[in-house]
Order: structure tokens, then C-alpha cells, then sequence
């Protein structure tokens, strides 16, 4: 097999972990399969780097911060084919223009675009372990670009599609991806396989695990991501394409996002062009819209509800002010007291039962926690509630869903 | 004009010493010169990396150990171009394979071969200022190598030839090249202008300030080095080619090289080959053989007698062991009990003055410190002394050549 490896900071944190991953690379070696390692830079360093660059410019997008924050992938990627040297192995070392992953050229963020594969080709070709920077490449004027947080996961799958390989590992310091944060449900499991759309939607889930651009990576080219603990040999969680009897889950997971604020707009004109007036200088101002909705119309207005991270409050609100008072002819819009959350319940077995919805709400209102906003898709059911009673609705929802159990145990809807 | 500016290590220490090279880049770019800088790594960091990569390889001509180096000079690329733009100015950074720094394939002490300066010129023409990585390059493979120790220096001087420049400056910690080590001879004097030849003849007194490659390259393309301090307007040490009223100047100054040991060799025969039998097996463990000394032949017998850097005896006296016992049929062969020193005076001027040998000699005799061994060149006196009086010469020769008192005013041989 041809097998793609990445880990991330923590697993290479320090020389001897540096080791452990080496022997783990060779280990996948000598059983016989071909291997590209992917690597982050050691933990700490990426923000010991932007720290000394942040003395000159605030501002990470840019082609300098990028020459100098993609050195930390470069130093483990160096020390990694060292260390699988030096335990009677042999390795090599790539860069991102060594083996010309051409991006864009939005710095700190960039998309890749294509990858040269032959020479990591040829490196197997002579027996060896290629080991390749993560989160770096090039745009096609030969400057050095990143891509963003958690990018070495995509430079793994990309590398992964670019290969053809079998599948892609992502090694990190948890187990794989869970029925929900075991920080608030300790009875949580460990999902065993989830397709690639789930995961999308589970994202504040895995977010810290698996960056979301390397899922659409995995998506778009059909490659399968087995997401592991560096420090365990047990199985983690794989990221795939939908199966026929991934069916029979009907609930994946439990997911939270935080710290989100809710922002009402009364009496907007019902017409055409009225969304667009108020969401574009939110979008110009890169501020995030999340879930929006729209209520029925009622003599020609209508209210709109949003929701947008609690940080971007305040300017959106501003930003707000004049586009509000030309539409509504009053300016009059709230903004809600307290914080709220998006909880989701995410399964693509959803798509053929029509009950989850009816148990989600009936579970919320047995424990008088009161749903705000609610939004669906096929594979997914989300809902703004107060963010102080995020917590009790996760703990509910997992134990009526059954997700403490393993898969097949769980009652039907 | 076309300007080169290297700095330092040292130089570059830190973010406020970053910040006064930024100011001191655009000070001369607003003269309205054309400006590319070349910079070393922060002081410290490349110790920093060759540290971890020795924890998996004790050699460092490795070409991951290159992969992993690199990155300090990388990383104060970046910072400078950023500290340059925060003054108001504006600067992009060049690494080794943005400007096809070809070197061969030594790793860890690589020669430069040729270099794309079409990617500066374009800089120029943006009104921006380079800042190039030094110290390293890329092979014909694309592998990334290093230059060396100081390498940073060679870099500069090559990028200076490959632009055109009108000079380089190289900026360092100390005011220039002195007389004589001012530790030694506290009234030493900071020397004004010297010839490339000279300059290599004072190794010692300039390798810790300029890499010895930096000026046999300023010597093969004739760019003036202009070696002055970080941290003052004066001027420096002009190294240039060798002009007419330099010839005034008899001595230009006197260095020592100490820690070398003195091999003796007795009744080699004096017949075709049997030096090369003696020197190949050094030659081949990488040992350097410094001053050579062969007496008149008798008998059909000779003694040979050479230095070698200390660290380097013992296993030069066991490699001879074998190659002796043939040679001399005996095996006979004494080395020096104490450690000895060569004590050089330089100077252009020698060429057409006949009494500086003689001088030489009258001063040490003097002073009682025996000469064990001379070699002479056009330009250059060499003796090996014992290592515990070389202060006491370089005191006493150094106030006999007048070298205390600016050139003009010393008295003639």
C-alpha cells in the first residue's frame, strides 16, 4: 500500500517524540508499504515565530510572516528524516517548493492548487521515507505561502490525492473523533466511521483535531482519513465516503459552537434586494453570517434573525446602523441579551427517518431549555439555544440518542 | 550607486538590533542607492538547530542538517524585510533557491557557482530593497546546502559580483581589521585600506571579522569589502585591490595562528614520491597540513618538518606510523614536546624591501624567543615559535614596524 502519515505539533513536541514518530514511520515501512510523512512544526513554535514577526507587523497575511513562520515545518521535517536515518532507515526531506505545491497567493490562508508528486515518486522508488513540510507551499510567483491553522492536516490529504494513496492517517494526541466533547459527556464514543458531509457538519467537533479544508480535500479526491492517536496503536476514527450501512446510524455526533451572538432585524421590507443590502457590508467586512432566518411576511415586512461569533458583535451592530435605518425607515433592530450557542445533531441516516427532529425538540423541552432559532439540512438539525444551558442539552441529547453505545446497540428512533 | 550590506549574527541578534539594521538599509537606500542585504542567522540560533540535529547525527555534512540550518537565516530574511516596511521603507525577502544560489553538493561547506541576480534587479526597479537569506544555496538537485562558518560573508561578497556592485559592506561587531590583535597589542591600529592578498595572509587577524572565501571571491571579481561595525558611523577596513601608494606601506600587520603542533620526520629518503607517500594519508583523513619544511638533503637522507592544528597530532602521528616504518626503515620520527605558534608579518609593500626578513629576525633574537621554522612568501614572513612567547613577539614586532602610529608616519625599514 502506499500510505500517507501526518502529525502534528504535539506528536513531534520534542526530540524524543521526534523518535517515537520515526520509529512509527519505519515501523509502517518495514511491513512493506510505501510511506509519506507529513509534519507540523514542534509545539509552540509556530507562535514563538509569529510572536517575533508580530513586533514588526500585526498583520499575518503577509508573503514575509509566511518566509518566516513555514521554518518550524521545515526544522522537523529535517530532524524527522534524521531521526528514521538514524534507527537504520532511510529518508528525505521535502519542502513545499520541492515538490511544487502551488497555491494561490492569499498568505497565512492559501488553497492549494496542484502538486508535483514525481519526486516524492522517485523517493520511493529508492526505498526511501519521504518526509514533506506541512502547511507550506508556493504561489506561481515562487513566494512562500501557509495555509492557515491546522494546515498541515491539508497538505497530508492533498499530498494523499496527489499520491493516489490508499488512505491518509492523521495522527494527534486524542483517540479519534466522539459522539461529543468528553469533556462534557465522559460516557462519549469514539465513532468509528464517519462519512466526509457528517464530518463537515460535526465540525466543532473535529475542528481541533482534522482541519475542515483537508475533509473537502478528502471529499473532492475520495481519499479515506484515519484519524489517530499517535501515543495508541488502537483504531481511531476513519473519514469516508458514505456506506450503505452507515445507514443504520442515524445520529453521528453532538456538536456545540460557542459564543455566538443573535441579532434581529424588525420590520424589514419584504422585497427584493433586501438580504442582499443588509448581509453585504457584513461580508465585506469578513465577518462571518451564520444561520439566518427569515420569518413569514406579514403586511409587507418581515423580521431576519442571524447569528455571528460573539466578537463580531459589536462592529456588525455598527456596520448595521445605517443599511437598517434606510431599510426599515427606523432603525429599529435587537440584538439578544445574553450569548447563545448552535447545537447540531449530525447523521446521514437522517436523510431516511423523519423522527429525529420531533425527539431533539421534545428532549429540549423536558429540560425546559428553550430553542431560539432552528435550522435544517438533510444530514443535520441545528438550534440557538441560551449558551448557558449548552452543557444540559448536550448530556440530554446523547443519552436519548443512545450515543454512549456502540452503534448497532443504540434503539431505533 | 549599487550597494551590499551584510550583517552579522550578532547584528541581527535581536528585534531591536534588527530594527537599527532596518535603519540603517534605508539610510543608505535613501541616499538614493540601490541596496541588498545579506543577513546571518540571530546569534545563537544556529547553534540552537545544529543542537537538535545531533541529537540524531554527530556529522554535519548531511544534507537534512542543510535543510535544518538554513532556516535561521530564513527566519531573519523575513524579520528584516518586515522591520524595514514598519520603518516606512519597503523590502522582500530572497532565500538561496529564490535566487538560484547554485553551490556543488558539499553539504555544510558547499561553493557557490553561479547566481540569478535578474530576480534583484526587479526588486530595484519596484524601488524595494533585498533582503537575501545568506549562508545558503541549492545544488544542481535542489537540495538546499550551507556555506560554512561566516558563510553569510561569501555570500554577500558573491552577490555583490553576480550584481555588479560597487562595493560590499560587511557589517560586524568590531571596527575593522587592526595591526595586530588589539588583546595582545592594546595600541594596535585599525588598518585603512589592504590588498586581497594581504588580507589572506592575515587570516587569523580577519577570520573571526570575514570568511577567508569572501575575499578570495571580492579577489576574483575585484568587489571592494568594506568591513565595518554595526554599531558606529567610522570607517571600517577597505579590502581592494592592491594599488600604487599601498606600496608605501612596508608591514601591514602581523598575525598569529596558535594551538599548532610541529612533526618531525628524520632521514626520509630523499628520492621521487616519498613526500606524496608521507602526506596522501593525512591528506585523505582530511588533516591539514600547514607549513612544510624540508632540510638539505645528506647522505641521500632528509628531514621533514610540518604543522598540523593540535587536535589534529595524535592521529597524524598514528596515521605516519605505518607510512615511516617503510619509508625510514626505522620509524623514527619526533614531535615537538610544546605547542608551537605561527607568528606571520604581511605586508605588500615587502616585494620591493629587502630588510623586513632581517628586521624580523633581529627583533625576536632580541627578545629571546628561538625560531623553529621559516617560510617565506613574496608578501608574507612566517615563523614557528613557541605557542607561550607568540604575545611577547607580536608586542615587540608590532612596536618595531611602528604599527602603533598611522602608516604614513612609520619610520622606513
Amino acid at each position: 500500500m502506499l500510505i500517507v502519515q501526518k502529525f502534528g505539533g504535539t506528536s513531534v513536541g520534542d526530540i524524543e517524540r521526534i523518535r517515537h514518530v520515526a520509529k512509527r514511520c519505519l515501523a509502517t515501512k518495514n511491513a512493506g508499504h510505501d510511506v509519506a510523512v507529513v509534519v507540523s512544526a514542534m509545539s509552540g513554535e509556530t507562535n514563538r515565530l509569529l510572536e517575533m514577526s508580530r513586533e514588526f507587523r500585526e498583520d499575518q497575511n503577509d508573503r514575509e510572516v509566511d518566509v518566516i513562520v513555514s521554518t518550524g515545518e521545515q526544522v522537523t521535517a529535517g530532524l524527522l528524516a534524521l531521526a528514521i536515518r538514524d534507527l537504520g532507515g532511510d529518508a528525505k526531506s521535502f519542502l513545499g517548493h520541492q515538490v511544487k505545491i502551488l497555491t494561490d497567493s492569499s498568505h497565512a490562508r492559501a488553497r492549494i492548487q496542484s502538486i508535483d508528486a514525481e519526486p516524492l515518486k522517485a523517493c520511493f522508488k529508492e526505498g526511501k521515507i519521504a518526509v514533506i513540510a506541512g502547511f507550506q507551499g508556493q504561489d506561481a510567483s515562487g513566494s512562500i505561502t501557509t495555509l492557515g491553522r491546522g494546515g498541515s492536516d491539508t497538505t497530508g490529504v492533498a499530498i494523499a490525492a496527489a499520491l493516489g494513496a490508499d488512505h491518509c492517517e492523521i495522527y494527534t494526541d486524542v483517540e479519534g473523533i466522539y459522539t461529543a466533547d468528553p469533556r462534557i459527556v465522559p460516557d462519549a464514543s469514539k465513532i468509528a466511521r464517519i462519512c466526509y458531509e457528517e464530518m463537515l457538519d460535526l465540525a466543532s467537533l473535529g475542528a481541533k483535531v482534522l482541519q475542515l479544508r483537508a475533509v473537502e480535500f478528502g471529499m473532492n479526491y475520495n481519499v479515506p482519513i484515519h484519524v489517530r492517536s499517535t501515543f495508541s496503536e488502537a483504531e481511531g476514527t476513519w473519514v469516508m465516503p458514505a456506506e450503505d450501512d452507515m445507514e443504520e446510524v442515524v445520529v453521528s455526533g453532538i456538536a456545540a459552537v460557542r459564543d455566538e451572538a443573535k441579532i434581529t432585524i424588525r420590520d424589514v421590507p419584504d422585497s427584493p434586494g433586501a438580504a442582499y443590502r443588509l448581509f453585504e457590508p457584513l461580508s465585506e467586512a469578513g465577518i462571518c453570517v451564520d444561520m439566518i432566518i427569515q420569518s413569514q411576511s406579514r403586511d409587507g415586512r418581515t423580521d431576519m434573525s442571524f447569528t455571528v461569533a460573539s466578537g463580531d458583535h459589536n462592529r456588525s451592530i455598527e456596520l448595521l446602523s445605517t443599511v437598517c435605518a434606510d431599510l426599515t425607515g427606523a432603525g429599529e433592530f435587537l440584538a439578544s441579551e445574553a450569548p447563545v450557542a448552535k447545537l447540531s445533531v449530525v447523521g446521514v441516516g437522517m436523510r431516511s427517518h423523519s423522527g429525529v427532529a420531533g425527539k431533539m425538540f421534545r428532549v429540549l423541552s423536558e429540560a425546559e431549555i428553550n430553542i431560539e432559532m432552528i435550522s435544517t439540512s438533510e444530514i443535520k438539525i441545528s438550534v440557538i439555544i441560551a449558551e448557558g444551558r449548552v452543557d444540559d442539552a448536550i448530556v440530554a441529547l446523547h443519552k436519548a440518542f443512545d450515543l454512549h453505545l456502540p452503534a448497532p446497540e443504540r434503539s431505533s428512533i
